[in-house]
């Protein structure tokens, strides 16, 4: 396999004066803070699908960025290749941790046993890089949005086959990350929420939800599966309301249904401002109740409520 | 004493044709519905703090509203020719409740003996009025918000004296409303939340609040209240966060300290929308988790976060 | 070619009280009101690309609208069996008018000038349903946003290339409005904006803009089309400043720049919303400055920021 | 008269390393930037108003602010010596300019001519005050919206008696201005705005508006006042919608009424963020069309749409 970032080496720490747009201003990953390096505070992994996954497209059109391994043909091919240049891109930026859907590293087939088997497949790539760079998966998820099936939730769907569907994606996804030696599994609410009142019971689609984490939960205790399970808060994205609404909505529902030992919060800075809170309030109160898990530390734009840095430019594509 | 509001007979149902702006379109309070009339369906009350102590002020001016009985003078007197105004105004309008907070009905005195001492004349005045129309207490509730003490809050206080204060008012508060047969009492956030996290404690100040309604709690059965204890959400008005945000924050709140069986909610409209959620959220869910108690029924602007209606225009007040 | 909506016939009024789905309840075209019917009042069109290109796609998934026409295939032949569906669909749901961007009827080429044949083969097609049906075009557009180059604006983006593209479109886009009989021809915000002023020179953006639009009316006289020429506020939508922000920002932009005789406002309900003013406010505004032209009557949620009818659920797609 | 402020010398810069609250750690009033003081780039200015007559008023409390000087007593003789307090203030915090409303620095009266004499009063003291510190007036503007007459706006007031008292106003504060040598005169929004559209006619109340300002141009001119007249943008505070919503449509506004040549913007950071603007924006806008006038540097929340700031918490006042 080829170089996919030719001329690039690792990228380095040359603090806060630095011009040079490949290099670190202020993460020195070996320098010592109160006893730790701030690689073990940090702990920084590289989100696959965004990094990945994403095409730059918006409500407007549909992306701009080009990746050159992305050239068609089969798509477990590609996929393995997609590791390759994946894992090439986190080596040389030294980040120790990354995390993935199911769904960004393998692609969805026309059966579960198909989309199954995908996933083996390139989790077989996936296993060798992890032992040759030794980057470690931080945690694991189930994309159980994308797809239609899951237009009116996963866990929440009022169909029982759709139920179904997402714990049989659940439990693989649980047995994947357990498999590559993933320090935790998280959950999103995805589609979980409702479009109108009208035609929703909020309070079974709730409890729905509770009876699938808690499920999820016996899961991950019968196989071993190391580490806590995350819940990442989520107000409005994109449903009318969004059932994880924020760190305070979480907290009271895990309380409420025997699942705060188990689970803890993965808080996403976007989130926390289009919930009307500022992040610190959602770390704080996170921590203090003794639910802070993981952050995910992106940024949203409080007057448009999402980030622009989403929508990247690439000059070189024009025209 | 003498009539207030002369020439003004009782407000009556004249149906949504009517063109008479001193007449109810939909209200019609014998009407039945489902086998209840209106009148106990809704059971409305009028508040005493918008309806006879608002004075139209806004951040940008000290207010325009006129009232005929306002004379200066003493504030005791003041208050109890108001209470004649009110009952008058609240016989007329036909409302089967009223609800006041201790400061809206009698004034604040120079210590909390002198305070009780003006609440303790003005309330006579009141059941006397009670005794006559007819019209019932549905709550009574504290101020814990205006006076300067209470700048950084109530129960949240960090200084251990204006929670003892606070404690003081809402004991003396509860008793009059016993002794005016209030079928239930409210606690509001006031001020009870952060404006910077940078020197605030929020797990501890939650503790503190938590702490207050327990002792209200157990004082409420101490001298036989009767009737539910309220708790209102509200966002943002006036601190950076308020701790009692929305109505699933506040649920599982109560739920965390065991005060679910005494406590319900009472809900506002534009409370609701200033958390992000519609208003039939609000109530579906309280609903749902057996949690409604009463409802705070005006309504906001979202485009601006607050309701214009409370800038009532008053062209006779002109220059 | 055969029916695409068999079992369905011309959509009637039938008056508020109706519990069918597939009526009006208040449009009733042939009623008059103060002396003009409906139809004539209102001039509904139907929108090409939400009835007929529209997805139900969202940022968390691709979509989820199946329609039974869109089988792949040759793109222009798909596009002209569309045309026969959409003319079937508004005759018989009774709308006298549709409009249209060149890239919702057929498909962009690899060329302008194959985009340009795919138009021309597309439009001799929809000549003929217009004939047929006696339903006519409101207006014409170009589509500038959806195409990688538009990336960064089309009137207004820094490569001079791009702006010499965008015209071309407007160019072509313009004689077809023309040879199909248009009453109009839009313009939209599209890109037109930028998402961070340390790369953007906004007031040479906002001169560019002018000049192409000056271009365009130009065109205009030239070739003979009839109708105003309309532009369409928008905030936020994708960029963090759109340039053609609200009324009240583009009225005084047209009347700088000398094109208030021949363009008038294009208002839509949730660019309204979105920019913090109500519908009303730009309507009226519009039109006590003699700007009003068009209408998109969509709705936003204010809690939001969109509309959640954007996304809508079709039971029988799951699983 | 005695120091107001004891203990207390000039504020002096200690750079950003200074723990010292009452020291500047980067404004140093004699760097120079690109060959210019510190002093001369920012000519920072008091606002009377906020320092010195801000209360501390919320919508939930009357205000906690106190200040040794306000004794009660003669109004007019208090305000002589609040004069005294800004100066030594003023002079203290080394700025060079202030600022002023009329009915800030001194009490209105019953009539107009008591109000006048109140005004030239307490003028000349300030006058003696200027010249003995040196300390100039930036801009001088007058109150048109806290007095209950204007309600509904002042100059677009429907009711003529208010524009006309109004513009007594702007003229009495114009020869005040002219007296002290203030460096250009300042309009606010104020109360020019809308409720409801029901009971509005806009373009007939942005006539007047024009009007207005037209004549205050015309008696700047006559009576020889130096330095621009500024406009400041403001959405939202307090009316449904206020005329002057933002820079670009106070820039279109003025060009429309011919005013653009003797008018600048004088922008708010807040105001720019409750119009849905980053005030980087509203300041490139201004600057880019030649309309940028003064800035009102202060900054809101995003998250609440108020400035948390404006609730200074005293902890000596409590209880």
């Amino acid at each position: 396999m080829s170089e996919f970032f030719p001329g690039i080496g690792p990228i380095k720490y040359e603090g806060p004066g630095s011009r040079n747009p490949l290099a670190f201003r202020y993460y020195d990953a070996d320098r010592k803070v109160l006893g730790k390096t701030m690689r073990d505070h940090l702990r920084f992994s590289v989100a696959y699908w965004h990094a990945f996954r994403g095409s730059g497209a918006d409500p407007f059109g549909p992306g701009t960025i080009v990746r050159a391994w992305e050239k068609g043909g089969d798509p477990v091919e590609t996929a393995v290749v997609r590791v390759h240049a994946a894992f090439e891109f986190m080596r040389k930026l030294g980040t120790p941790y990354y995390c993935f859907h199911d769904r960004d590293i393998a692609p969805e087939g026309k059966t579960l046993a198909e989309s199954n088997r995908n996933l083996d497949a390139v989790i077989k790539a996936v296993k060798q890089k992890q032992d040759e760079t030794g980057i470690k998966l931080l945690w694991g998820t189930a994309n159980l949005f994308s797809h239609p099936r899951y237009m009116n939730g996963a866990a929440t769907n009022p169909d029982a086959a759709v139920f179904a569907f997402a714990a049989a994606q659940v439990k693989k996804m649980m047995e994947v990350t357990l498999e590559l030696g993933g320090e935790g599994y998280t959950f999103w609410g995805g589609r979980e929420g409702y479009q109108t009142l009208l035609n929703t019971d909020m309070k079974r689609e709730s409890d729905h939800l509770a009876r699938f984490l808690q499920m999820a939960a016996a899961y991950r205790k019968e196989i071993g599966l190391q580490g806590p399970l995350y819940i990442e808060p989520k107000p409005m994205e994109p449903t009318k309301h969004q059932y994880d609404f924020d760190a305070a909505t979480v907290i009271g529902f895990l309380r409420r249904h025997g699942l705060d030992g188990v689970f803890k919060l993965n808080l996403e800075c976007n989130h926390a401002t289009l919930a009307g809170h500022s992040f610190h309030h959602e770390v704080e109160l996170a921590s203090r109740e003794g639910m802070l898990g993981s952050v995910d530390a992106n940024s949203g734009d409080t007057l448009l409520g999402w980030d622009t840095d989403q929508f990247p430019m690439d000059p070189a594509r024009r025209q």
